[in-house]
């Protein structure tokens, strides 16, 4: 780490690479741009709107007023949404400088730090006058959990502006306060052991608290935090089992994620981080694990995990059904948290190909184009079309296949927030050391990226259509004195891929993986990669029993859906068969998929739905050339049916 | 019906047709008969001693001993499963007489009557010195609900013993109290209307003990409850929608089941009850309407019910994942009380077709061997063995893949209990009119049949190994003086049943439906159907997303599967592919069916499991012959996978 104050980002781990601060890359519209956009300009106001009107942001108030009682609005974790919308501020007041956007901060930040305790405990759920007592349900009152968020907010905010700053002030109390209360020896959960949180989160905000002020102490409460969990520490909560929260098996001896997706991949971030700042190579090879195992059979080809609704929790290996899909936003931004501290550690590309995935499929898909409604679930098949919602109506739960203004449990629309908002942090990363430095980009996005490096500044040009078109131009615009070497990501979709180095001149095959530009790079140096996102066909592994049969269509990084409203009249989306003999062809910014129509009997009156013959060749329509569109973008146009993996039989 | 006692019966309907009472007929041994054995000899006590050992009814001393307080052990229902246990009591005593069951009973019911209310209300979770207030709680409590149970085991005693017996005195008080309570203009729901109970089941029992009492006060009151449901009567319940409770759409006018599965098919019993007494013809083509629309729909192959853990309900159409199925045990239970209703009502041959169905494949399967453990979801796709239970553990959920001894929420033990010692009723039906008697036999089962029709005693013997084997053979043993015919179901999947007739000689082809036997009934004729219970394939329907690509295996009324424990060494589940171009052969009480292993390639290294090509032939080994066994019989040799729908790609 350099002697220098360090960008704004998110994760500031040791070791030899960082990534962008958020104010190191401007983005020139483009998707990410745009989606940055709506979100300050919509999502922001939008969410402090939903917190005012339900009541969440005055049970702050209520606490430091003295007038708590029995009736809160909100669940046991609505401080947190407030804490993850302070961190959305933090960050884009750290990208951009809007003094309007600090000032929001600053008189919400006002209302939470006059609810804190003099002995730094900070909860409106919890321990005052009418209420539960403090820390009276570990298992569930999320009280860490909520803790956890604030510290994170507080640690976006040191990095924005610095340590002295009143919400910074607030976590540091409420750290110590935690730090105390949970030492070993302290506040007892079962079995002897000191108590953990039902919901992980604890874990990661003191870990990045503990970097970003320099206290090894919140650094330590952190590994006490991971090491307690999984050994049945957490008091039974009925029709729970201790794997929903990840208490039944120890972090370094897990081999998969398993319970609870939002737990289990929030754990895994704070596990990730403890490893790295205690130098434990046998915990952070056990999250490297766990990763490889649940990417490879949990996880689906949106990035998405978590397959089931109930306990909103990971399924068995190869237990992907794409209608049961529950993939929940906040899964897709916590899978984000966890795959950046591995590339941070490791280097490895897979990490930043899932990012990649995710950030595309699951986190640009929960967001409404006007910023204002939001998928919390993101299933890859849409059986009924969904009830239309309405703009002032609280969403109790995470179905309908209509994205939501705001929900009963409304963690995604702020998550989305805090993560769009600090979108820059994850799309490249730096490496110095003696031999000079190494910027590698991570994600393609247009725009201009300014870093200092030893020896001075690099900034570097971004010109593309990405993912609409392939083609990233990467153009020198300032080059520092000492050597500076550029390595760009090819996602391993892109297999036909082609670089165009500076005085190369023709463009050279690149496989999957990292492409290094070879040689020093120059101020007026050019890099031109081409990712060809042509749209392509992708099979289920043949142990996905649920999609067996199917094919997808996915362009580029985007998976692409059929959705009814595209069909012709009178066609249901289950009769549509995909002829997967033809390619896909390039159709605005999906693609054009050749298809059968099927005539399908009718039920067979009064019994269930299984015959004493194989399905025989069906009436069908001659070909048909069908539209798919970004899965990011269904159900933009009202309520539909829709579905990722088109039937080929 | 006629003016001596009826025989003891679950229900009894007007109408043209009535059921077997429980001590007409007579089974010898089979598999009905081993599995009522069982029931009788293990499962009462197993359940009576869980319940003293949890103390669920010991619940009901502190009532009557005032000493109640804020602990009370089990969940808000757990009164409800002293009554299944009740219910089934009374008709195994109603069965054999047998003194020791009738002395168990009655020591039951009192520890039961000495808990109930001057007023006649009996509940041991609400309305007592340190408990919640009587019907606070209509959405959740279960009150109702459990007095449902209630008055459903006073019905069975006083069909088994007559009115002059103490648990029909308190249950008559107990409907009383009801009656009092929620007439119009009685206690509130919500929007102006009288309340109703979150969980149905009051509905039937009501109905019956209406019927059984002669009471038509009680049938007016399910008929309120009926009517009342489905306008939002109910106060909402944070994260269930109304469609949980089947409080969105009126019953007469919905479309089809939805919601909790359990709560959908009690609720459609009560409201055929309802239909049938009332002669509400609408009310009761839209239960009918119901009925077809969710068999073709949203029924597995078992029989079973309910596709999804998440609020142990209904899924959309055609979502029918195998791994997921809930199908739970009491949904099974429930499915026959409707389809027995429906068929006494209609004399539709396809309700008898699926309560064939889903007892051999739903209720059948939960039991053990042994009698004292139970499946309480019956999914159709095990992927990881479950866990080992132990016999002293309570089963926190419904999960595992293997037997357990009890659960948190038990509702399925006992509703086994009473199915299995009140199985006879749904066997045959009686008609009688004016030109003599029809039997019709529904179900299948060596045993006496003695029923008293106009001119006599028609006594028949049925000798058969069904559904081991597909020959029935019923021959009379004594006929009335009068006209009486038979007639013989030939279910829907006996593609190529023959019968030989009385005088008839040779066997003549019979389509599925009811098989009418020519003629009047003389002692010493013989009958002999042959149903060919040779194994079949079964393909589902194209719209089942989830099982694209495979096919069953069924043999008669049984659904086969595939168990791990039955594979070669060294081969997993999920590379076996099956060839349906071979029929399956007879293998003990299961097939033989021919089948290649492929070999499977390691998961592709970090990336979701999706490729880039299709799914290539697979390495695969010769033909292999495995077998499969009745899927009622799994999970009895160990934890172990299974599938029922095979892949065949």
């Amino acid at each position: 780490m350099t002697a220098t104050p360090s960008p704004a980002r998110p994760v500031d781990a040791p070791g030899p690479r960082r990534g962008l601060g958020v104010g190191e890359l401007m983005l020139d519209g483009g998707f990410w741009g745009r989606l940055q956009e709506t979100n300050a300009r919509a999502t922001f106001q939008h969410c402090l709107d939903w917190m005012e009107r339900l009541g969440w942001v005055a049970n702050f108030d209520r606490v430091a007023a003295g007038t708590t009682g029995p009736d809160r609005p909100g669940w046991q974790f609505s401080d947190s949404e407030v804490y993850k919308l302070l961190e959305a501020l933090a960050w884009e007041h750290g990208r951009t400088g809007d003094p309007t956007v600090d000032a929001t901060f600053r008189k919400l930040v006002d209302r939470v730090a006059a609810a804190q305790d003099d002995d730094g405990y900070l909860n409106t759920c919890f321990g005052h006058p009418g209420r539960p007592g403090r820390y009276t349900d570990l298992s569930s009152g999320h009280e860490l959990y909520c803790t956890g968020h604030l510290l994170q907010a507080a640690v976006a905010r040191v990095r924005a502006v610095g340590p002295d700053d009143r919400l910074v002030e607030v976590a540091r109390r409420a750290a110590d306060h935690v730090c105390r209360e949970f030492r070993d020896g302290g506040r007892d959960g079962t079995r002897g052991r000191a108590g953990i949180c039902g919901h992980p989160g604890i874990e990661v905000g003191l870990a990045e608290l503990g970097r970003a002020l320099d206290e090894p102490r919140y650094t330590e409460q952190a590994r006490l935090f991971v090491e307690r969990r999984g050994h049945g520490t957490l008091a039974p909560v009925a029709l729970l089992s201790p794997a929903y929260f990840q208490d039944d098996v120890p972090v370094r001896e897990a081999d998969v994620w398993r319970g609870h997706a939002v737990r289990a991949l929030y754990l895994a971030a704070g596990a990730v981080d403890v490893a790295v700042d205690t130098r434990d190579d046998e915990l952070l090879a056990a999250v490297e694990h766990q990763w490889t195992r649940s990417v490879e059979r949990r996880t689906y080809l949106s990035g998405g995990m978590g397959s089931r609704h109930q306990d909103e929790g990971f399924g068995d290996d190869w237990e992907l059904p794409p209608d049961r899909a529950y993939c929940e936003t906040c899964a897709g931004v916590a899978s984000v948290m966890v795959s950046w501290r591995l590339l941070l550690a490791s280097g490895d590309v897979r990490y930043a190909d899932l990012i990649e995935r995710t950030l595309f499929n699951v986190v640009a898909t929960s967001p409404a184009a006007d910023g204002r409604a939001f998928f919390y679930a993101n299933p890859l098949q849409q059986r009924e079309p969904g009830a239309d919602v309405r703009p002032d109506e609280v969403n109790p739960r995470a179905e309908g296949g209509v994205r939501a203004p705001w929900f009963d449990v409304s963690c995604c629309p702020t998550n989305v927030a805090r993560t769009l908002a600090s979108w820059q942090a994850y799309a490249a990363t730096v490496e110095e050391d003696a031999g000079g430095a190494t910027v590698t980009l991570a994600q393609y996005a247009a725009g201009e990226v300014r870093v200092d490096v030893a020896g001075g500044a690099l900034t570097l040009r971004v010109d593309t259509a990405y993912p609409a078109d392939g083609v990233v131009r990467v153009t020198v615009v300032e080059a520092p004195a000492g050597p500076v070497r550029l390595r760009l990501r090819v996602p391993r979709w892109a297999a036909d891929a082609t670089l165009v180095c500076p005085r190369g001149g023709t463009p050279e095959p690149v496989a999957p993986g990292w492409a290094d530009v070879p040689g020093t790079l120059r101020a007026g140096d050019a890099v031109t990669l081409d990712l060809r996102v042509a749209p392509r066909l992708t099979w289920p592994d043949a142990r996905v029993d649920a999609a067996r049969g199917t094919v997808a269509v996915e362009r580029g990084p985007l998976v692409l859906a059929l959705e009814s409203v595209d069909l012709p009249d009178g066609v249901a989306l289950e009769q549509v068969r995909l002829d997967p003999d033809v390619a896909p062809r390039v159709h605005g910014d999906g693609a054009l998929a050749r298809a059968r129509v099927v005539a399908l009997p009718e039920p067979a009156g009064g019994t269930p739905p299984y015959v004493a013959g194989p399905p025989g060749p069906a009436a069908s329509s001659d070909a048909v050339d069908l539209p798919l569109i970004p899965y990011h973008r269904w159900a933009e146009r009202g309520p539909s049916t829709m579905r990722v993996f088109v039937p080929t039989v």
